[in-house]
């Protein structure tokens, strides 16, 4: 093969830069590792199932590019169901409650928490979706793990325990592995506390009817025999007049330009000629891939619901394997199922069990949640352990360690030569999801198309409308929730004289660092 | 090739392990990645230089297997100049100083830096060298990064800032990047703060003579057409009868057993069948290389020592290019010589201007420090940025970010079936140098020749007799080192009563906290 352009081990990002180039009329080559495409989606197609989304299946509101994916693809989107009550289990009690965020009871827990979403949402504000290094106090952020930024403005153990449940179910990695910075720059570029922890309005509302690798395999079939299974990249090399990527199967391919839509890390499977610039070859070795294992239970009833359980459950235990849950039972309500996530510590624990042992847990603290002996009567089973996947290398994403995103995040996407970068982690909205990964693969060839100076620069980045059918409602956040104190302000504001309020402070710092027994 | 045993990119590690196969009679290959051997030591040649080490250099005491492989080539060592002062540039002045730190001047700065290093020496006790994830307090140091330890056990910002360079220096990576379980473990294997940090009695007490490069070549010469150059391994296949290996020149190797003898995070540039084991598929992606320039400086004259300067400066200014310098003129006295270190920060930074300028800006600070416009003329300059190698991914060695070395620590040497793995990282003696490097490629041939039934499982381990050439003086501690307060400790000692404590506590935790300016 030689031709214009060339998508070296590639999936969703991969394809849909390449549908744009083919519509461009530009010669592509899609080069896939595995023996299928959808990369971290993944539907699987079986009897007990009908069909199953073992990677990435939601998308929601503001998610407009994968929705024009999928639409023009005829491809249908369904509610996941959030009717009944969801279940919040905390200290061995299930406490079942409605809207995104689990309510908090202790006054000065209601306060934390408030105050935790506000500071958030607040700090993400500064940073810019496009360039988080660029924040005004980056630096500052970027030296701090999120655990240390809990550590600054939580005063409660409840607020603590949730918000490293909201790290775990968000980026699949621990409170203090990832920078707060880059965390930050995360759930801000996601649209804020709310999108991304939501399921009605949020990141989480919807599904895909027959599974969202359906794209991945439309765009596949569009491009036909461009596309190549079995071709894992293992070299590239831009020394020559056209850039040679050759695969495992002793393959060479030639091309003009190449699109890398693979995670940054993964870019070490690749060896380059010339070899890649400093930071960019260090860039790689530094931002790992969360990890998680995504288990469906399958019951012969849909139990939870004549319960009054819409089948989310919200599982504060550090021995529950289960972090998050969601309703995965089809819309038609057949194939009742519950989704659950075994989220970072727990899946790096657990991906030593067998399979059985993980189903006998799940199934276990399922039963005590929702209360119901039918939950340790699964009728089928189904998990897919992402950290075992060489070419993926964990999910959902990549993470940012503390001080990498500010001395290497200016590479991320920028180009070398004749080579391209797109894949989720790229992207400025929504990175981490499918939504991201078609911003960067489309955001991809346009770079080509502008190289070739059939575009301008201006017309790189290009923004989306919005979805007819699945529009965003605003988050109105109540008077409350503006102006309740927190926690320290409540504290200050208590002081009556400044002698009191010292002493106050003096004890509560004392509190806050340990010194003292904790409420 | 059909053979025993084969190793796959392959240095120091690589070449001591196949060296002692060979000696037990087995067939062994050497795939090395480069046009030479060494790795991540690299002696070049020129008549500017005679000979200059652009990489791993420094030996001292307790360093015994490496020392004992030198000696068994003939290579010689020479002690690194520390006649002369050392000098330390701080706050911008130069203040000359011996020993191996450099002595504090403010009174609180005293017993501050004091129980700094009785802290990091007294918390690596704990931690078993060859599992630290097994440390009591593991977890909770594991969570923490380095920054987080120091911001919670020092009270002064010149002790602070001294910290920050102490970790600059030892592992070329910053204080908030680095797990504090990691950087305990790693200072205690090297034998503990003063073993690790010292010229004399120290990692930096000798070079050897005509380069350190010279060890791996005299084994390459040993084993002869053994070792195969630009044999970049691509590919591993465990799926068949022999181990089958294939490079990028388009050759296959096939061998009962391979030892993979490279960084942790290049195993990446392998692609395996079957895939890693989950644990180990995503521990490679989470240990990063460190990031340093290695800048050799020569003159014309010896001019340092005429000032009474031995040429070892301790550099504290934010705009120095340079953290660290050691003489490095050869021991006959000829081609005087500065040898300096731009380190983590400042090495991100600056890889992006040009050679000449970085040239430029060495010589302006070694001028301020030394005090000499003799510093602005050099002959030559020779650097090597380690950043920019494919195939080392950064120098000197790999660091664990916060969490990592709890969750996955215990697989890093672990074998996946016929592979054993190698490389200076996974060595429980000083890891991360050359002296790791053998342990580790030693241990691994023990760890085929026990899979072949040749040794048995408590033989792999072994401890090195040592140097009669080169032994090791105990660091005694004084009286005053080992009983001066902390400045936590002095102050609660000061409070007369439990009022006026509890008053100076809460003021200087305020002040801890920032919420006060510091002295």
């Amino acid at each position: 093969f030689t031709g214009k352009c060339l998508f070296s081990p590639s999936v969703a990002p991969g394809l849909s830069a390449a549908k744009l180039l083919v519509e461009e009329g530009l010669n592509a080559v899609v080069l896939e590792a595995r023996d299928r495409v959808g990369g971290r989606t993944f539907t699987a197609r079986n009897k007990e199932t009908k069909w199953v989304d073992l990677g990435g299946a939601y998308i929601g509101p503001t998610q407009n590019r994968i929705l024009r994916l999928a639409k023009e693809y005829g491809i249908k989107t369904y509610k996941v169901n959030e009717q009944e009550s969801l279940v919040h289990y905390v200290k061995g009690k299930s406490y079942p409650f409605k809207g995104p965020f689990p309510p908090m009871w202790n006054p000065l827990a209601v306060l934390d928490y408030n105050n935790l979403w506000r500071t958030l949402d607040d700090m993400g504000k500064e940073i810019p979706r496009e360039a988080p290094w660029r924040a005004p106090h980056a630096q500052e952020w970027d030296s701090m793990t999120m655990q240390q930024l809990f550590d600054k403005i939580l005063w409660t153990s409840a607020a603590r325990h949730f918000a490293t449940l909201f790290v775990n179910v968000n980026v699949t990695s621990e409170p203090h592995e990832v920078s707060a910075l880059w965390f930050l720059w995360y759930v801000k570029q996601c649209g804020g506390t709310m999108r991304i922890f939501s399921t009605t309005n949020g990141g989480q509302e919807r599904k895909f009817l027959g599974g969202s690798s359906q794209i991945s395999e439309c765009m596949a079939k569009e491009l036909g025999d461009r596309v190549k299974m079995k071709r894992a990249v293992y070299s590239i090399d831009q020394s020559k007049d056209l850039v040679e990527v050759k695969t495992l199967n002793d393959e060479v391919y030639k091309a003009k330009y190449v699109i890398v839509a693979i995670p940054p890390s993964l870019n070490l499977k690749i060896h380059f000629n010339p070899e890649m610039p400093p930071l960019r070859n260090q860039l790689i070795h530094r931002v790992p891939m969360g990890s998680v294992i995504k288990c469906m239970m399958y019951y012969r009833e849909n139990f939870w619901r004549k319960k009054g359980f819409c089948g989310t459950m919200v599982i504060e235990d550090e021995e529950a394997p289960i972090g998050l849950t969601l309703d995965d039972t089809k819309p038609d309500e057949s194939v009742p199922c519950i989704m659950g996530f075994i989220l970072s510590r727990k899946c790096r624990k657990l991906c030593e069990l067998t399979k059985e042992e993980r189903k006998r847990r799940i199934c276990e603290i399922y039963s005590r949640v929702l209360g119901s002996q039918e939950a340790l009567h699964p009728v089928h089973y189904e998990e897919k352990n992402w950290c075992e996947e060489e070419y993926s290398g964990g999910c959902y994403t990549a993470y940012f360690p503390p001080g990498i995103l500010t001395q290497f995040g200016k590479v991320l996407r920028e180009p070398v030569s004749r080579l391209f970068f797109a894949g989720t982690e790229t992207a400025t909205e929504w990175s981490g999801y499918m939504e991201g990964a078609v911003q960067a693969g489309e955001r991809a060839s346009r770079e080509i198309l502008c190289a070739m100076g059939k575009i301008s620069r201006s017309e790189i980045w290009q923004s989306e409308a919005e979805s007819i059918d699945v529009p965003a409602l605003p988050f109105a956040t109540t008077f409350w929730e503006r102006n309740l104190p927190s926690v320290g302000g409540l504290l200050k504001f208590m002081g009556v004289s400044t002698f009191l309020s010292a002493v106050t402070a003096a004890g509560l710092v004392a509190c806050k660092k340990g010194l003292l027994p904790r409420w």
